[in-house]
Parts: structure tokens; C-alpha cells; sequence
């Protein structure tokens, strides 16, 4: 029941005081948790509807957001004339229902409704309590969305929330047994207002200031030339900046991260720990640095975003500033306070010392023809201004790693918001669509453009449009992570062992196709391939899935040995 | 993840024997678990669009249900136009979605979208697999929604379920490693026409024949008096018939359950274990008879219901009979074939001891005045063809123990669809309005009368509308029940400690009222009070909650000592 009791303390950390509880058996622990809390101040009012419009009342005299408590069953249905009213007169109220765990829904025990979302359209939002909290992760999650639920509550429009929280048998601790409240009970604090940090009130200059090892780093977003102030910043600060493939941000940064991170040591890890991170943007290609940041966590976190639910990526997030990136920069990079950070961290010198490895492993020379090679011999010839589309997941993990180059104007879209297979092609062909002028070219793998041909089913033409597809025969990707590749059932059921080439494809929408088993035909064919008056085109790259694993398993053997 | 490799047995024994699987990383463990069970046929189809139509039509051709399973983010989204058309076309088709757990939802991890219920109004039904199934109620629950997903898939009209299973890594096993079936894995078969039991080609009656011990349970329904074929069913089979004190079934049985089961010993207990179960009805109020029957579980339980989702009330269930109980019940009575059933379980000779331990132990004489033995004086003076309704949770529960006058005709109502406090009396107002040649009389307790008192509130007569009010000023109930009363919040938190008296209540409405404090004042009130004449009218009955508690307690080591 830890995480259960937690709840009270995170509710009074939020600066919560005021409690009104309805008395109920399902609901004991919750009660136990608010009445024995030293800085709450817990109300008993029997009926549920009463209940809630006091707490209404006390939520509106008070200005800020009270907790309701009540047992399982009708109990919470009570409160859905206060909900209401309180929805549409924008007062926050965080509603704990107790439940029975969900395998009890049903199945004739007593006070057992379907509480999930028992408010519908009339709470900001509705949380699931995990119904078991011992796994790690679990335990993360049931302390961030209390967190949410309360952020939510008082975020403007402020308004009502639910967070229903089953719970199995034994409710009640041993008699005489005390409730203990975690200290290091994680808070996550939302700063709504976009000008808090101009106003001098906050103390986040200062906190910049005293932190140690600062670190950036850009998730996805469109191209954005307003981020000027990173560099700024970042060079005021002494802050490193990270930025993923997807980031597009423009500005110099890090971006070969994986290479380095992956392979370092424990000790050499630790080094470029930061004690303040700060994000920006959506998700993240980069798998070594969510992994390193979920082991060695900042102190700190500031997601920087101005509306919208803030992901918690790394399980370290503590402030969202609700500002724009550009706005939340160019302030802190431009204000008078004197940054001064004083101890850079090592992420730089990894990070040449990682663009000179993979200059000289990624060469053909003396290895037999691989993805991985041809990829970055491909990404070389992109001219500038394309619009560049990775498909999931192999090309989009390949760019990852070997980079996309700089100083061109390159654009990088790629579907991570689900990162699905099932619409890269046709994706690439809307943008192809939206901006004949510009070139637009897409690396993709054999099994998502099959999945997606249907991409050229229709009477328009995208002469800027090129697509270098990497035939594999199969998803490739199984073959290089652990796991799949030691079952037994790798190539029937995970590669997707599959035939195909792309010629009568190409014949079907008369696209010009280019079919390259070997080094040669690749340099022969690219000049013509990218040439403006070829009009849309298919470039095959056919290559053997074991002789792609092999060379991806050199090439993780190499990492391992030079860092 | 044993609990998700059963998925395929579980499939397996309802017949299923095709699978159509799309590849993925998520979804390995239910991958494996599928393609390696013998008696699947799996095969793989990596556009999930293509792949749900291609198990549409192979259900469509062998009429039976086909399982599709896919993995996270979009992959299940593209099987929806496929489960719109087996909806529509009611072609029964169980589809998994491996999802990532619900901590990861919306953090920017991959491949994560909202999957539960993604197809909307175009399944039956969605399911939602536990995340953890180390719980034994986790584990039950598990097997028990797969069960529920195909049977509710291939229920008339038949059509697509989704089940979603969200797993945690790590999701391979190690090389080499076995994957095992559970043997004793739960199937609940649903048998699901009507006449299959006359069709002679179910083998049920062979099976009551075989079974040795049989008991019969019937839970809420409305007064039915339809159902004598009960009791020569049971003197035909030996079977046992016990009826909750809401079932109104009227038909010799027992009724006294709670008395006797609380207070056996495990030997004992075990003597009264059936092994074969016949349900009807609803819900329970009989909570010693749930304990009783989860822990000496009987070989095989069939819950006969016509219609709607079958509960599972006893972790007990292996088959549901879709037909009308007085139907079933004149069936197997009826039937030529001759009923043979060995051994008659010792439930009678328990009851019957039961019923003079209760005649001698709730009597005055000697006891306080206390909510116990004026409840039982109190359903002595019920009238003929009463509708007697029981408030939750304390009237409710001392109906349970004490009994009902039988042979009067008298109707059970209680809202014991939630258990909820917060209608009991307008419940009872409603019948008195529907009803006016009848009596109505409610028992209720202070917490559940005070917190509808507005059931009064209007401008109609109740001239047959009796209602007997325990006041024992708050949730007596927490003070018998193991846990609150253990804790130092009792009296604050949990028995809602209130002062009211129903006095100005009656002279709001314009009710007569009786407070009585003593037997004496109670024996003086009963005969005017039920009085025709007296038009509706409360009896409010004074106790202290502390006697009340002792008096349960002394009831409950008599209980022990007599069995």
C-alpha cells in the first residue's frame, strides 16, 4: 500500500490542504493516508453529494484544488452533480474513487460498478491506479499520475479530474502499524504561466546556476531556425546539447550519441552524467540515451513545452515550464544574470572521437556489400534542401547511427509518433505531393514499402520523389536484436521472410527502377538515380539479411572495443 | 508470462485452430506461445490489413472463430476495417494486440497508442489482459477474460473481440527454453442454445448422474413461482438446495448458510463440499457461502442464464447454460433417464441445528436492547405478501443471518445491483407509489436513511409505507467488521458518527413516529405501528452501536462453540 499512501503526500506537496472524505471499507487506505497526514486537514461528510459540493466550496473560497475521497461502487456517482458543476465553473478537484481490483468487475461482488472514467466529458481527465505497484516501473507510473492528475486539475482551464485506485484485500494495517510517507516521492511541477520566468519570482536562473553538468537535448520537431539562443546558451553554460536525428533543430549540437554511449564503461558513463537536463521536442530515435538517462538520472528535469501532456521519457522529469523553446532560451541565454556552469561535460570529446571511428569503419572497402555501408554512401549524395523520409525502423535507426549530413538544409521527417511501418511510402508521397519543387527522398526497408505500395495507386505524378529501398528479403531488424534472433522461430515468425523485388512495382506506376547488388552498380547508378530529369524513382538496394547482421555485429564489436 | 502462454491452450480447447499473426517485437511471447502450441495452425501475414481479412475469410469458410494477433502501435489499427466487416457480416473473430504497459502510454516510447477498446462500437468487446499475473485473483482473471473474448466472440450474433495484452519486457525467453501449457488451465464453455440439453446430445444428465455431490445456489431474482421443479430435482438427485435470503424463490431450502459455514471446521466444511455446482440469479448476500465455495471448490459449476455476461462469482465456473432456470430445472426433473445421486451432502442436518440455535440464542430475555434481537422480533410481525425492503448494508446483513418468515409470501428487495446506501429508502418510496394495495416495509439504518431522506420529499401519499430505522448513530457495520475496528480513525473516519433522530424527518413529511429505547416501548409500539390505519409511519429503533458490537460478538463465539 506504499504507493497508495504516497498519494497523500504528493497531493500535500502539490500545496493541497483541504480533504473531504466520505466514509466506505474499499476506500480504508485512502483514508488512512489523507486522515493520518500531518499537514491535511481531512473533512468527513457522509453523503457523497453533499461531500462534493463542499469540496466545490472550499476549492472556490480557497482558490487552489481540494481532494475528495469516497469508497467503491455508487459512492462515486454522487459526486457527478459537483463534478459537473465544478467542470463548467473551472474549479479543480482531485477525485480519488476507491475500486475493487478489475478481475472483481462483474462478477456479483458488492459495490462494484464500472468506475473507469466514471465522469466522462464532464473531468479533464481520468487515471487508472495500477492495481500493483511492486514492479519498478509501476511504481513510477502510480506516483507520475497523481502527479498529472493534480498538474491537471490546476492547469488552466482548471476543472475536476478523476483518479480511480483499486484495491485488493488486506485494506486495513495491522492495528497499532504506523503509515509511513515516502521522502523521495517523486513530484513532477508544472509552471503554467509562460511569463514565470521573467517575472523574477522563480528561482530557475539560480538553479541553472547551480547546477553543475547541464545537458540539452532536442527531441523531434519540425525544422525550426528559431534556436539560435541554444548555442548561446548552451556556450554561457557551458551546457552540452544533444540533438536527435529527428530533432531538425539546426543549431550544433551532438548527434552521434549512440555510437558513443552504447559502448562506453560504467566509469566513463558516469562522466557525462548530468545533474540538470533540459528537453524540448517529441521523441527520441536515440535508444543508448534513453537507457542512459533512465540509469543515470539528473537531480533534475525541465521539459520544456508550452501546452499539451509532457512525457516523462526518462522517468526523471521534475519541472514542466510551459513556455516555447525559442522564448524559453533566448531568455535564459540572454538574460543579465551571469551563468556560470562550472564543469563541462565529456560529451563532446566522445563525440569526435566517435565521428573518426565511424569515418573509417563505415568504408566499403574490403566488405562484402551491406546496408550499412550503402546507407551512408547514399545519405552523402542528398542535396540540399531535401526533404528527407525515414521509414521504420530500420533506416530511421540506421540514420541514428551514421548521421545525416550537416550544413544542407536537410529536413528529416520520419512517423514517430506511433512508428509504424504501415505509411512511410505514402507519406513520402504526400510531402512529394505538397512540394513538387523541392526534392524528397525517402529510405525505406523492404517490409514497409511492400506493406504501403498502394502509396503510388493513384493518378498523380511526383517527379522530386526518390525511394532507396533496402531489400533484405525480410525485417531485418529482428535479425540484430537479441532476443528474436535466438528463437527458433526468427525467420518464419519474426523476419518476415519475403520475396519480393520492386520491379513490377515500378513497372505498375512507371517508375524508372534501379537495381544494385554491388558497389559498382551502386556508384553507377546513383548519378542517374538523383539526376533532376529522371522523375520519380526506385533505387533497389538488394543485400543479404545474414551479411548485413554479420557486418552490424562487427561494427557493435568495434564500438565495444574503442570506447 | 505463463498466464499469456495459456492464451493458446485456452484458444486450443474452445476449438480454435487457426491463428493469423502479423510480425512484431511486442508481440513475442504471445508469437511464441501461439506458434509453437501443436494443435494451431499459425500463419504469418505481415500487412495487418490483409492479415484480419484473411482470417475473416478462413472463419468465414470453416465457421468457427479464427484469432489474429499483431503487435503494438498501429498494427491493430489496420485490422480494423476487417473488424468492422466481421461485425457487420457477425463473423467471430478473437484478436490479440500485444501492447506496451500502461506506464508507457503517451511517455514518446515506440509503437505505443491507445489500444484499449480500438475498435469502438465495431467489436463485442474489448478486454484488457493484466498486466501482472502473479496475484492468484491476476492469475484467475487472466484465463477467466480469454475465456469470456472467444465465447462472447462466437455468442449469437457472433463477431469480433478484442482482447489487448500489455507486456513487459523482457519478452523472450532464453534460447532453448521450453514453453509450457498449464494442464489445469480455466475453460468456462458456454453452451449457448437453448434446447441443446433436450437435443440428448449433451452428455449434462450423464454428468449429474456422475456427479456425487450436488449443490444448488440460488442468488437475487425477483419472486418466481415457477421454479417447483427445484425440489424434485433435488429429491430426484440428492442435490441440495440453498437460497439467499434475497432470492425469493420460494421453495424449501435452506436459508441459513451464514450461521452454520462461519462456524464449521475444516473437516466438517469439507463434508459439505459438492462437486458439482448449480447456480441461478444474481448476487449474494450470503457472504460465508462465497468464502465457503472459493476455497472447497467443486469440480464443475454450471451457471444457468439465459442471457447476458455470466458471472464468475466463485472463481468456480466451467459452464454457462444459456436457458431459462424453471426450464432447466423441469428438464432434468423431468427427464425419463433416472437421476442417481449417491451421496446426500450433510447440509439439512447442519441447517436444521442452525435454526434451534438461533430460536434459543436471539431471544430478549436477559439481553440489552439491541438491533439484533429486535430486528428478528421485528420480521415476526410482518404481514402476508409484505414487499420487505432491506437497506445496505446492516439490514441487509441481519436479514442474511436472522431469516425471513417463510410461507407468507412475503417479497425480498434489496439494491444489491451496487450495494449502494444511497437509494434505499426512495426504493422503497417508489414500490409503495407502485404498489398501494400492498404493504411495504423498509429496515434500514440511520447512515443509508438519513442520506436519502429526500426520498420524502414530495407531494405523494404513502399510506402503506412502513419504515423501521435501526439508529445506532453511524455505520455500526465498521464496528463489527475485522479491520476498521482496529484502528484508531473508527469512530472520525469510518462509522460516520451522526446525532440525528428521524423525529423531525416525520414531521417534515408528515409521518407518524414511534421512537422506542426498550423492548417494553417496542412491544407497545409494533401493533399501532403496522396498523392499517396508521398510514406510513417510522419506527425508529435507539441502540448503542458499542451493545450492538458486543451482542454480534457474544453471537459470534456462540456460533463458534455450537458447530
Amino acid at each position: 500500500m506504499q504507493a497508495v499512501y504516497n498519494i497523500a503526500e504528493i497531493c500535500a506537496r502539490h500545496g493541497i490542504t483541504d480533504v473531504v472524505l466520505s466514509p466506505g471499507s474499499r476506500s480504508a487506505p485512502l483514508t488512512l493516508a489523507f486522515a493520518r497526514h500531518p499537514e491535511l486537514t481531512v473533512r468527513v461528510v457522509p453523503d457523497e453529494r453533499a461531500a462534493a459540493f463542499i469540496g466545490l466550496g472550499i476549492a472556490q473560497a480557497q482558490r487552489r484544488a481540494v481532494a475528495l475521497v469516497c469508497t467503491s461502487g455508487t459512492a462515486g456517482l454522487n459526486y457527478a452533480p459537483a463534478v459537473a458543476e465544478a467542470f463548467f465553473q473551472q474549479i479543480p478537484l482531485v477525485i480519488f474513487t476507491a475500486d475493487r481490483p478489475p478481475e472483481w468487475i462483474d462478477q456479483l461482488d458488492g459495490q462494484t460498478i464500472r468506475q473507469h472514467n466514471l465522469y466522462g466529458a464532464h473531468a479533464k481527465g481520468a487515471f487508472e491506479f495500477p492495481v500493483e505497484t511492486s514492479h519498478p516501473d509501476a511504481k513510477w507510473y502510480s506516483a507520475r499520475i497523481i502527479n498529472e492528475a493534480i498538474n491537471l486539475a490546476q492547469a488552466a482551464p482548471a476543472g475536476p479530474v478523476q483518479v480511480n485506485v483499486p484495491l485488493r484485500e488486506p485494506l486495513y494495517p495491522n492495528a497499532g502499524e504506523e503509515i509511513r510517507y515516502d521522502e523521495d516521492v517523486k513530484i513532477i511541477r508544472e509552471y503554467s504561466d509562460p511569463l514565470f520566468v521573467k517575472k523574477g519570482n522563480s528561482n530557475l536562473l539560480a538553479e541553472i546556476n547551480s547546477a553543475n553538468r547541464i545537458l540539452v537535448v532536442a527531441g523531434q520537431r519540425p525544422l525550426d531556425e528559431s534556436l539560435a539562443a541554444v548555442p548561446v546558451f548552451a556556450a554561457k553554460s557551458n551546457a552540452t546539447v544533444v540533438a536527435d536525428v529527428i530533432s531538425n533543430v539546426n543549431i550544433p549540437a551532438i548527434t552521434n550519441q549512440d555510437i558513443f554511449l552504447a559502448g562506453l564503461s560504467e566509469t566513463k558513463q558516469q562522466e557525462l552524467q548530468p545533474d540538470l537536463l533540459i528537453t524540448f521536442g517529441q521523441s527520441l530515435i536515440s535508444k543508448s540515451l534513453k537507457l542512459f538517462l533512465r540509469k543515470l538520472k539528473p537531480a533534475r528535469h525541465w521539459h520544456i513545452q508550452a501546452q499539451g501532456q509532457a512525457p516523462d521519457t526518462f522517468r526523471t522529469l521534475t519541472e514542466i515550464i510551459r513556455m516555447e523553446p525559442h522564448d524559453f532560451f533566448q531568455y535564459v541565454a540572454g538574460c543579465d544574470q551571469k551563468l556560470v556552469n562550472t564543469q563541462l561535460l565529456n560529451w563532446k570529446e566522445a563525440s569526435s572521437k566517435a565521428s573518426e571511428f565511424l569515418t573509417k569503419f563505415a568504408v566499403a572497402e574490403g566488405s562484402r556489400f551491406n546496408e550499412f555501408v550503402v546507407f551512408r554512401r547514399i545519405t552523402v549524395e542528398l542535396q540540399r534542401n531535401t526533404a528527407l523520409h525515414l521509414a521504420n525502423s530500420m533506416a530511421v535507426r540506421y540514420a541514428n547511427i551514421l548521421g545525416i549530413p550537416q550544413g544542407k538544409q536537410i529536413e528529416v521527417f520520419a512517423n514517430r509518433g506511433t512508428s509504424g511501418i504501415d505509411g512511410c511510402t505514402s507519406t513520402a508521397v504526400g510531402a512529394a505531393l505538397a512540394t513538387p519543387q523541392r526534392p524528397v527522398v525517402l529510405l525505406t526497408g523492404d517490409v514497409a514499402f511492400f506493406y504501403d505500395r498502394n502509396a503510388f495507386w493513384h493518378n498523380y505524378s511526383t517527379p522530386n520523389l526518390r525511394v532507396v529501398l533496402f531489400n533484405n528479403h525480410g525485417g531485418g531488424i529482428f535479425r540484430i536484436i537479441d532476443g528474436p534472433r535466438q528463437q527458433p522461430e526468427l525467420e518464419e515468425f519474426f523476419e518476415t521472410r519475403q520475396t519480393l523485388t520492386a520491379e513490377n512495382t515500378a513497372k505498375d506506376f512507371n517508375l524508372r527502377y534501379f537495381p544494385v547488388s554491388s558497389f559498382e552498380e551502386l556508384e553507377a547508378a546513383l548519378p542517374v538515380f538523383f539526376a533532376a530529369e529522371t522523375g520519380a524513382a526506385i533505387l533497389e538496394v538488394f543485400t543479404d539479411s545474414k551479411t548485413n547482421a554479420a557486418f552490424f555485429e562487427q561494427y557493435r564489436s568495434a564500438v565495444k572495443a574503442a570506447f
